[in-house]
């Protein structure tokens, strides 16, 4: 984890202090002719819109090993279009990367991470064709790109390379540098990140940025923005009961009557999850697991003034919940979503799982489960606290098959690159909400942690839905004129580009 | 339950007085000319292999609402193809059934069950086209038919309607009269058996019959012949642990990161399920649930000259299992089978089952559950245990869906049913052994129960495997001469039918 650039006794003080700089140098950092790119903004409205929808309709899917090479060939040619001058499709071990740069002769140079690869999808589930990238009218939104991707991330990711096509055509000077790493893998765990981001030349390619950022539609239906500083980290693996490794029950499948005398994998996989976590199934009760660092002050002050800007009931409503975990308070739920690690069956697999009945005693049985990760937790190190709980139980033969997976990330808000951030929102009149810790994950752990030790955040006005869900969206016109559409995305990117190669901030914090 | 005819002190010497007069009397009963039932028998060869490969062609499923009618009408039209006289496609509010008579004017009426279902298959899995019911070369056996329903029970059926067939062609008197009833949802748990069977009129018919057999090839690999003097009860069902119904968790798939302020159906059921059964997955822990009756001495001995013939290396090679529960020898091993109720997981499906991983905490899981029943359990009671345990425990919410099931059911050795089989058994030279309890089930239990309170049992020579499993086989053309092939089974149906329309001893037991 990255350590902060204050002291301990100064942290308590050191964001309001940020604020207040970045709220006084504000006025200075508009671009040199905003208006002649928001006119190129206009101008390549649809091209950029068709744009999005070609990428959408080649999906890139990790774990169904569909189209990584593709992916990243199609990738390498987005940046190439978007003026990067040296791009390069990077061998990783696993699916491939893309390393591209952009020297614009700028003093202050800045990461940027993508992402091309993207989730599952049942057709069956959707409304619309999930390739198709159709507009769509989302009652309360506006006109919306729904297709697998859209928003996560290949929604956000577009409009970043439109804003990067916009200023070059509008003839304005590129205020940063560019480094961009891009991995096929994000979905499943962003297993090789640290092959393709640590390479040696990529590695010193990045340290000398400001920090690395990923597009992002960051803005809520009702126009607020919230600013992470940070997310958790997630190990997804399979455990795996099985008769051959156990050494007892059948080797293939056998007719259940021979229960009364056959020892059952599937019992074996029940018994063993059910120590893992508390009778309510909410808390992880892994023998030896770190205990979770409590949250700061400051911490719970940024939750407690998010919760109080954003409404419970849609909340609730949205993800169809009617009680949090132990009926707790909006404010006290979402403490607990920030603070504590989570163990989560994704997906139960055994036996027959067709319609009705099969009178058969499986062979095997696996639970699919992710795990969040809060400080200090480590990926490494709850993967052997598991094995080590599941040996001590005597479920030692239970196989923990790895998939992905990486540390939490922390990225402090006075770093220069969350700070210029702020700056863009109250600039663009929105008030941003800080807040601790993303629940989910991104592996921005490579770039927040040594050897780069850098700040890591996301970033971008707009508005998505539905990610890793059927009916995927990224709002393209919007009818809020709270909530920015495609343009006013990539408008915010413009914005956030210029107020970080700003000569006098750069220089001031890093 | 269907009670003894002998009191209960008497019921230990029973079987053994049974076996001398079965012995005494086994000479009488060749039918009047064997060797022109024979011969029509090899005759027919080629046209009733080829009727069992059309038949397997047309696969009624009832889990998939496959080939229902389909398969009801073909049934009628294979009895009528027999000889049936009055045959009728009954409804019974689910797949439909068929009851069929054929009148011989002969003083003794016997009743016959058949299925027309199969089990699902997965032609993925199979080494030939499981519709096809190709004849394949099987090394140690002979030549098989390989198709789904093949032995289970499609196979032995039409061994036994060739038999009637073949009497026909030969001219020769039928021994008995016939009563016929065919389901085709013996495969999903019977679960309006009862509304066949039990119809006013098609109950009077039965009621005149001296017990129902069901055709099967009840040969082993090595020749041997175990007759089963009942079976095990069953359950199916599915147990659902749903956010709607909890009134917590999510009300569909939300992202997984929120595990960490939301409930997880998924859990809930693993929770639940942990409390069904011992530690080693083996005991049923359902509180109240009936303790099973003890074998008796007689049973206990059946099954030690039992296990005793069977060779536990091929068992245990087999079924690909290395070690019985609690490492019990094969002869308790054995106990266990016969005595013990189950409680089985078939199936496990929640969440994401696909490829890979995918981050969604899901609203829904499912467990699929198969229970097998011992006197004194009913199907009913133990539903009844099952749903007040969960509700004594507090997962009251969580849904038990039965699908199918049935009470076990029990035949007394000195039935005429039985007694007839022993006899032919050991005219064509095998010593059949006795076998307390099929620790699978078929729905004996609606002949055996009352109103009908009949004798019931499988018979026949003959040899199949891989009853819902992939490359399900009936062997045709036997390379051993102690196992029968196809026209081997359609005599011992042939002399089977003779026996039990013996006038003397139909008259001296029922």
């Amino acid at each position: 984890m990255r350590a902060s650039a204050f002291g301990k006794g100064a942290r308590r003080c050191a964001l309001a202090a940020a604020l207040a700089i970045a709220t006084a140098g504000a006025a200075q950092a508009a671009p040199p002719d905003r208006a002649a790119i928001q006119a190129q903004v206009a101008q390549r409205h649809d091209s950029a819109v068709k744009a999005l929808q070609d990428w959408i309709a080649l999906p890139s899917i990790a774990a169904e090993d569909r189209n990584a090479k593709q992916g990243a060939d199609y990738m390498a040619r987005l940046a190439r279009d978007a003026g990067f001058q040296h791009v390069e499709v990077v061998d990783t071990g696993g699916k491939p990367g893309v390393f591209a740069t952009l020297d614009a002769g700028a003093p202050v140079t800045l990461g940027v991470y993508f992402m091309y690869d993207v989730k599952q999808f049942d057709p069956a589930e959707w409304s619309s064709p999930p390739l198709e990238g159709r507009l769509v009218d989302k009652p309360g939104l506006g006109k919306a790109i729904v297709g697998r991707g859209a928003t996560n991330q290949k929604g956000p990711e577009t409009a970043f390379l439109t804003a990067l096509q916009a200023i070059r055509d509008a003839k304005q000077p590129m205020p940063v540098n560019l480094v961009l790493v891009a991995e096929g893998e994000e979905e499943i765990g962003s297993p090789n990140i640290a092959r393709l981001v640590l390479r040696p030349d990529i590695q010193a390619a990045l340290k000398k940025s400001i920090g690395v950022f990923m597009p992002m539609g960051l803005q809520a239906p009702d126009g607020s923005v919230t600013v992470n500083l940070g997310a958790k980290g997630v190990v997804e693996l399979e455990l795996v009961a099985d008769g051959k490794a156990w050494g007892r029950g059948p080797a293939s499948d056998v007719h259940s009557s021979l229960k009364a005398m056959v020892d059952s994998p599937a019992w074996r996989l029940v018994k063993a999850l059910d120590t893992l976590v508390s009778d309510d199934g909410n808390t992880v009760a892994i023998d030896g697991f770190p205990k979770p660092a409590p949250l700061t002050a400051e911490q719970r002050a940024m939750i407690a003034r998010s919760s109080a800007a954003r409404d419970e009931a849609t909340a609730k409503k949205t993800l169809g919940v009617s009680h949090w975990i132990d009926d707790l308070p909006w404010d006290k739920a979402n403490e607990r979503l920030v603070s504590q690690p989570t163990i989560n069956i994704e997906g139960l697999v055994g036996g027959y799982t067709g319609a009705g009945g099969k009178t058969i005693l499986p062979h095997r049985a696996v639970a699919k489960i992710d795990m969040r990760l809060v400080p200090p937790m480590t990926r490494d190190g709850v993967v052997a606290a598991l094995k080590a709980h599941l040996a001590k139980r005597g479920y030692g033969d239970i196989a923990v098959n790895v998939s992905g997976g990486y540390d939490p990330t922390s990225t402090d808000a006075n770093s220069r690159l969350v700070q210029a951030q702020l700056d863009v929102l109250r600039r663009a009149g929105v008030e941003p909400l800080l807040w601790p810790r993303l629940a989910g994950s991104y592996p921005g752990f490579v770039f927040t942690q040594s050897p780069l030790s850098l700040p890591s955040a996301h970033f971008g006005l707009g508005h998505g839905g539905g990610a890793h869900a059927p009916d995927e969206f990224y709002l393209i016109e919007s009818t809020n004129p709270k909530v920015q559409g495609f343009d006013g995305a990539v408008m915010s990117y413009v914005d956030y580009l210029y107020e970080l190669g700003r000569q006098d901030a750069s220089s001031a914090a890093r």
